[in-house]
C-alpha cells in the first residue's frame, strides 16, 4: 500500500471519529483531557525514554544545541504537559453557542450555531510538547486531530500519542480521534494536505520551506502561522521614556519569537531626543543594530542597514532601525516590508494613534504597549493552538473558538419558498 | 510582458485601492454605489448593445439557449441590478463593528474590530448582473475587488465596469477598486489565484471543472461555491400533507439552483403513506424519479436509481428516493453522498429533530421548512455574494460580513511582558 492510501485511510479513521466526537458532551471530553493529564504524569519515566531516543538520534545527526534543547523533555516539561490539558479541560466548551439568529417576516427561526470544524491536521516540527497540546485543543473543541510532527521527535510523539489515547478510550471517546502520522515519509504531507473529503483544515507551523510546501500543494483550506516582521514606531507625541521600555522589551525579552520587534521605526522630530538613549540601552543589551543613514549619523555604531534587513525576521538579538518622516511613512514601510502580525506605536497624540490603527493592516496593533502580548494566554483566551499569520477563518491568536466553524439551523412551520 | 505579471499589476492597483477603501467612509462608499445606480440606468441601451455582441457570438458559439438566456442583458435585467447597487447601499457598514475585547489584569484593553479583507478576487461565469452585484459588496464591505468572468460576457462585463468605475470617479474613490480582467487569456486564472501577497483571497462560482482547477493551483484562500445535493428527509412522526408541501417545493419551485432537492429520504415506517402520494403529485409536476427498491415497489413507474444517482447534482426535474430505517440512517446516507449544503428534516418527534439537527453536519439544517430557503436574503442578510460550501471563514450564504475579516487593536499604558 502506497503512503498516499495509508495516509487517505488514516484520515477516514479520523473522520470516523470526528462524527462522534462532533456530538460528545462537553463531560465526557474534559473525562478524556483529565485522564491523558494523569497519565502524562504517571508515564513519565516511559516518556524521557522514549525522549531520550531522540536526543541521541539529534546528537549523532548533529542537530544545534537550540534544537536539541527545544527536544528535550524534562520532567518540568512533562508537568506542564499535563497541566496544560488540565487547563484545557477548565476552559469553557466552544462547541454549541449560539452564535445569532433572527426570526423571519415567513416566521422561519434562523439560528446560527458553533459546531467543530471536523479534522484538524497539524504540521509541525520539533517540541513534542506540541503533541499533546494540540490534540487538547482539538478535541475540545470536537474535532479529531491528525499529527505530523518532525521526525527527530518521532519516539517521544509517539510515546506520548498513546497516552493520549489511553485517555480517550478510559472516557469511552473514539481512540481514532487524535491520529498521529507515524511513517517519516516525506510524501505523507503531500498525502495530507491533498486529502480532500477527508480533512478540512490544514495547519502548519514551522519554517518558511514547510509553510511554502503546504501553500503550494495544499487542496484543502491552510490556516498558515507564519512569520513575525513585528515594528515599534515610536511617534513625536511619544513619553521616551515608556518607548524605551517598550523597544527593551519588545526586541529583548524573548528574541526567538515571532511577536519580538524586528525594526524600530522613529519619527524624525523624535530621533535627536529618543534615538541614543534607546540604541544604548538595547547595546546595553546585547543587541546589534542595523540603521538607516540618519540613525547612524546618531549612533554610529549602527552598520548599515541593507534592503534585505527591513524584511528580515532576525528571531535574534538584532534590530533594524529607520527613521521616518511621519506617522504615515510608518504605515508605509510595514505595508511594504511587515508581514501583518504584530506592530505598535508609541504616541500620545490621539490623532497619530487613530491614524496607525486604522491604517495598520495587521493581526494585532498595539498602542502603547509590547507587541510580546500577541499570545491566546495574554488575549485571555485561556489557550492557543498558534497565531494565524492569515487573514480568513482566524487572524491573530488562535484558541478554542478559533478551532470550530458554525452551521444555520434554521426551524419553521411547512414553509415554503415563494 | 506576460500575462502573469499582466495580472500581478492589476492587483497590485487593486492593492493600491484597497488602502485608501479600508479607510473610506461609509458616505463615500454610498455615493459610490448611488451613483453607480444611476449611472447603469441611464447607460442601459450602450449595455445592451454590448449584450447584442455577447449574445451573437454566443449563438455562433452555438451555446445552449438556457446560456444565452443567463447572458442576456433586458431592460428588466438591467433595472434589476441598479436596484441591487441601491439596495447594497441602504445596507448597515460592516467595517469597524466591535465584535469583542476585555480589559486583561495587567490593564491591557483588547478590542477585536471588524476590518475589510483586502483584495477580493472573484471567478465566475455567464450572468454578467454578477459583475455589478459582487462589486457592489466588496465595496461596501471596504475590500477592492479583482472580477474575472466568463469570455462569453466579455463585452457585457466590460461595458458595465467602466459604468462603475465612473462611480467610484465620481465619489472620489480609486476607479482601481473593481478591476475587471479583460484578457480572455485562461492563464490569466492561474496568475490571479498564485498571487501571493497581493490578493486575499479567491472566490470562485462556477462549474465543477472551474471549482477543481482553482482549488488544485491555488496558493492563496479559496471559498468554494460549490454544488448542492441537498436532501429532505421525513419522519415516521411527520406531518404528510407538510411533508408533501415541502418536497414539491424544494424539488420543483426553481429545480436549477444549489439549493434544490435532489434526494429525498423516507423513513420505513412512513414509505406506504407517503411515498405514493409524494410521488404522485411530483410526478404530476413533471418530475422524473429514480428510486431504491422498496421506492419502487410502493412507485413502480420509478426507475431504478444506480449509485451514481445519490450524490448527483441533477439541477434539473429529476429526483432521486430512497427509503431508510431511521433518522440515523438518514444522517448516515447525507453524510455519504451529501455536499453539506442544505438538508432539511420533516417531523414532529423532538427527538428526530434534535438528532438530525446534531448530526447533520451541512451549512444549513432546515426544520419543517424547504431547502429553498438557502439564500442571503432569505436569511436577512440583505444580500449575497453567493453560497460557501467550505467550513472556513464563511458557511453557507455570504453577506456584506462575510467578505470582511477581524484585526485586534490593543490599548495599553507602558504594558511589558515579564
Amino acid at each position: 500500500m502506497g503512503v498516499h492510501e495509508e495516509i487517505r485511510d488514516l484520515a477516514r479513521l479520523a473522520r470516523g471519529a470526528a462524527v462522534e466526537l462532533a456530538v460528545a458532551s462537553s463531560a465526557l471530553k474534559d473525562a478524556a483531557l483529565l485522564s491523558m493529564a494523569d497519565a502524562i504524569e504517571a508515564q513519565a519515566e516511559p516518556l524521557k525514554q522514549a525522549n531520550t531516543q531522540d536526543i541521541a538520534a539529534g546528537e549523532a545527526a548533529g542537530l544545534s544545541a537550540a534544537m536539541i534543547d527545544r527536544l528535550r523533555l524534562t520532567d518540568k516539561r512533562i508537568a506542564a504537559m499535563a497541566d496544560g490539558l488540565r487547563q484545557v479541560a477548565a476552559l469553557p466548551d466552544p462547541v454549541g453557542a449560539l452564535l445569532g439568529g433572527a426570526v423571519r417576516p415567513n416566521g422561519l427561526r434562523i439560528t446560527k450555531v458553533r459546531v467543530p470544524l471536523g479534522v484538524v491536521a497539524i504540521i509541525y516540527e520539533s517540541r513534542p510538547n506540541v503533541t499533546a497540546d494540540a490534540a487538547a485543543l482539538c478535541l475540545k473543541a470536537g474535532n479529531a486531530v491528525i499529527l505530523r510532527g518532525g521526525k527527530e521527535a518521532l519516539e517521544s510523539n509517539t510515546a506520548i500519542w498513546r497516552v493520549l489515547q489511553g485517555g480517550l478510550r478510559s472516557a469511552g471517546l473514539p481512540a481514532d480521534a487524535v491520529i498521529l502520522i507515524e511513517t517519516t515519509d516525506r510524501d505523507a504531507v503531500d498525502a495530507l494536505i491533498t486529502a480532500d473529503g477527508l480533512v478540512d483544515v490544514i495547519i502548519p507551523r514551522g519554517g518558511e520551506g514547510l509553510i511554502r510546501r503546504v501553500t503550494e500543494n495544499a487542496t484543502i483550506p491552510v490556516i498558515k502561522h507564519y512569520k513575525g516582521v513585528c515594528h515599534v514606531y515610536v511617534d513625536v507625541s511619544a513619553d521616551l521614556a515608556m518607548a524605551e521600555a517598550i523597544c527593551v522589551n519588545a526586541k529583548c525579552q524573548r528574541p526567538g519569537t515571532c511577536n519580538a520587534m524586528e525594526t524600530l521605526l522613529v519619527h524624525e522630530a523624535a530621533a535627536e531626543a529618543f534615538l541614543p538613549r534607546v540604541l544604548k540601552s538595547l547595546a546595553d543589551a546585547g543587541v546589534e543594530l542595523r540603521g538607516c543613514p540618519r540613525t547612524r549619523e546618531l549612533w554610529p555604531d549602527a552598520e548599515p542597514a541593507s534592503e534585505a534587513d527591513w524584511d528580515a525576521e532576525y528571531l535574534d538579538l538584532i534590530l533594524a532601525v529607520r527613521v521616518v518622516e511621519s506617522t504615515q511613512a510608518a504605515i508605509g514601510h510595514i505595508a511594504r516590508y511587515g508581514s501583518a502580525h504584530s506592530d505598535a506605536i508609541v504616541a500620545t497624540d490621539i490623532r497619530q494613534i487613530e491614524t496607525f490603527t486604522r491604517g495598520v493592516d495587521s493581526a494585532a496593533v498595539f498602542v502603547n504597549a509590547s507587541t510580546r502580548f500577541t499570545d491566546g494566554y495574554e488575549f485571555g483566551m485561556g489557550a492557543e493552538i498558534g497565531i494565524s499569520t492569515d487573514k480568513l477563518h482566524a487572524r491573530g491568536p488562535m484558541g478554542l473558538e478559533e478551532l470550530t466553524t458554525y452551521k444555520y439551523i434554521v426551524y419553521g412551520d411547512g414553509q415554503l419558498r415563494g
